[in-house]
């Protein structure tokens, strides 16, 4: 039985490509998303396609249970979960605070911190017991500094670094890593940045900054960072790495015109 | 009418004696807390016996409502809010994943970073339009990193901090600052370290670090730095400091037997 | 016989206003530049004709033994050095790797952190034998993060905040404040900045971002926080902040454009 | 004719097992230390005698010109410098203020930070007309804050944290990947911290902190972080990780016995 990594927020793009990754590297990999069955088949099915494992499952993780329950289920049902990958975003645009909703403020922290929390609360257990394993937490620049109109975005993913931070300090001596990555640019992925923008504006930023402009994360390579953090040696751990393109500022150099 | 200095989270410790400092300057002090009328009564009792203003409120922020229909209510019937003083803590002490429970996670979330994002959709209209206002949130280590059994506290004051940033970045330009202080150590306050600590271990801390030992943060003295902040000129404010005391290590040297 | 305030780096900016508002608090002001006399007798004058003490130096920081040599005299002749303000720049402007010169490398060194080792090694003694005293460095925003063209200035100003936060840990419990002030923006400084910039420019400047714009830092508004920070209670010190004016983004909100 | 990895600082610890690594992948290794003329050749030898290629040079760094010079003299004879790590330590253990002098703390900065800078002054041209290359640089808890006694050494790890930055701003979209390692724990070197603490101690702290304990990095394992950064493509580059043993704290947690 091959061991699981469990994908939550698995879309065509970072959460799609490290699944498949990890399928290629004789893992099982069991991918979740919210919603559109159709999408997660195809993601499944181009795994198993090339000879790999993968299930799939569709999951609101605004509902109660539904995390703690397909935890049990898969250990049950599928294998050990050795790696969790936890790449669940909360962005909604720039929005004024007027414009920041209660509801959408709370929805950011339900889908960024609360659902990292649940998901470490369901599956640590289990590898605690077998004193292994590994969660990689998808990170953003917004979990760096707040900028503005990010209120919600900025506040959920604020908390959810520090809630790695907190983990880490708890489960990395008993031979759980922990690791979180910022993603520091836009990412080649449909389903999120493509959806946000829309077709025509997300077709343009792919021509602009894609291909040999280097301006946008692709997701294939981002897994190979994954692959790796998940494959260091216990003496020589990451926490933290920041991942961006060749010609994107990083988020502390953001001012071409004039610096101090 | 005197300008109003509202202050959420006012116990005996910082909430206090920023307010009494506010209401020595010529500020309409209005203090509320969760419970305990006796002592709330005692605080503004005790400014009004100097010869100031102050008007106190019991006020569980966990309800739905009260922050929006009191800072109405104040704006109505005692002053414009000049200066909003956000000062409630989430600490419950150090827990493991296994014991951080659910509700106690959602509770750290609603008292330290949503209950902040509702006083500033309160409060913020007002000073706005008013193209003026200062709201200093009281911040801790905690939201500077995630130690062990932090995990609701971290990811609580982690998201207040990124909150915090991004206010700022929508509302400096309108004329409106924000600042928070890092408060990096203990806290002469009876109502909050005093309880978790119990009589007696407080009474031991104050006995052991307090006094000429400078080791544990005297309110009033904290007061002071939010009095400072309120007053600083538009060219010249400041986001973000910390404050501790003078024998206490700060967060980022916190061993003292060996560093690399 | 007056607390002496020593500060290095006087010109008709930061530092020449710090001088004059702790002479108005009752400090005898010490201020020292590399060149101008006429300049420096100008600001001492101002001092003297507002009835306060204060003295002048003309000091080039790159020569060996003047700083610890005036150090000493200041302490025998003029009076018992209670404050110290480091104001040293070392800002050459944007420059390419190719057009920054070993010479231009070493000089931010030298100006930026290694004479601030220097006034450290000399002042500091005097202050743990009196059990008190306060330094305060201005910082910048170079010494947050490398921008493009600031390899000089970057590398200067980076080590000179680890060396504050070093010698914060050693001096701190033996009574002594070490501050430090990142100014995030551009200052109203004639001297510095008017001479980057040459007169045309720094005049548009100030027309543009100065006066109801708050873009630009107002150094006499800057020596309130200085003072401030010089008399905090040794239970409640602050060892970092930042300033930057109402209208500026701060360094970690450069894109005014999009953000993640 | 093999892609050059060009390591300056190669010990028997990351130094020598990045070149070994390296080597291994089809690149030749050029290893560069001060001194120590038959440990450089062991290192060399035992990379030849596994059929890689490598060769070794004494190199005083503190002496003028022989950093740019074996530059060019590397371009010229073995090949093309693709990868170059900069693996320079500048730890002298903890010493107050008192016992830091001021040749001490030249040097830090000779070591850690101005011969970054000549380096990257030497090779970055080369680079820059091919459009592609790497520079990774060995970073240390004592870039990410000043610990007491560690005057010299955080001046010069900040410094050199901050012109990395720099560097990665202009190099970056040039083709260069500029990524620098934080090693916040021991490792396992008997060329540097063997010799600081000691045969008895070093070999001490082998048997506690060692082995199944993973106390102490590796540097097998650390080289293999350095060999994925060398390899990440383009559009998903890293600039800063950390890297530490299961068992120790980060350095933002260093306190195990309370926490706020």
């Amino acid at each position: 039985m091959k061991p699981v990594c469990l994908v939550i927020g698995a879309g065509a793009g970072i959460g799609g490509s490290v699944g498949a990754r990890f399928a290629r590297g004789d893992y099982h990999s069991v991918l979740c998303r919210r919603s559109d069955q159709a999408g997660l088949d195809k993601l499944v099915g181009n795994i198993k396609a090339g000879g790999d494992e993968a299930s799939g499952f569709l999951l609101d993780v605004t509902q109660a249970d539904v995390i703690e329950d397909l935890v049990a289920r898969i250990e049950r049902d599928i294998g050990a979960i050795d790696v969790v990958i936890f790449n669940l975003g909360a962005q909604i645009g720039n929005r004024t605070l007027a414009d920041t909703s209660y509801k959408a403020f709370e929805m950011g922290w339900r889908l960024a911190t609360f659902a990292l929390y649940r998901v470490a609360k369901s599956v640590l257990p289990y590898m605690e017991a077998r004193e292994t394993g590994t969660m990689i937490v998808t990170s953003a620049t917004a979990a760096m500094r707040g900028n503005a109109g990010q209120h919600s975005h900025a506040a959920a993913m604020g908390g959810r670094r520090l809630l790695c931070q907190s983990l880490n300090a708890e489960f990395a001596p008993k031979g759980i890593h922990i690791a979180q990555v910022v993603i520091d640019g836009s990412v080649d992925a449909p389903d999120t940045l493509g959806k946000m923008l829309g077709e025509k504006d997300f077709q343009k930023l792919r021509e602009t900054r894609g291909g040999d402009n280097d301006g946008i994360l692709l997701p294939k390579e981002i897994a190979e960072t994954y692959w790796h953090l998940a494959h260091q040696h216990r003496s020589a751990w990451t926490h933290e790495l920041d991942l961006r393109p060749r010609t994107d500022a990083p988020w502390w150099n953001d001012n071409p015109t004039f610096s101090y």
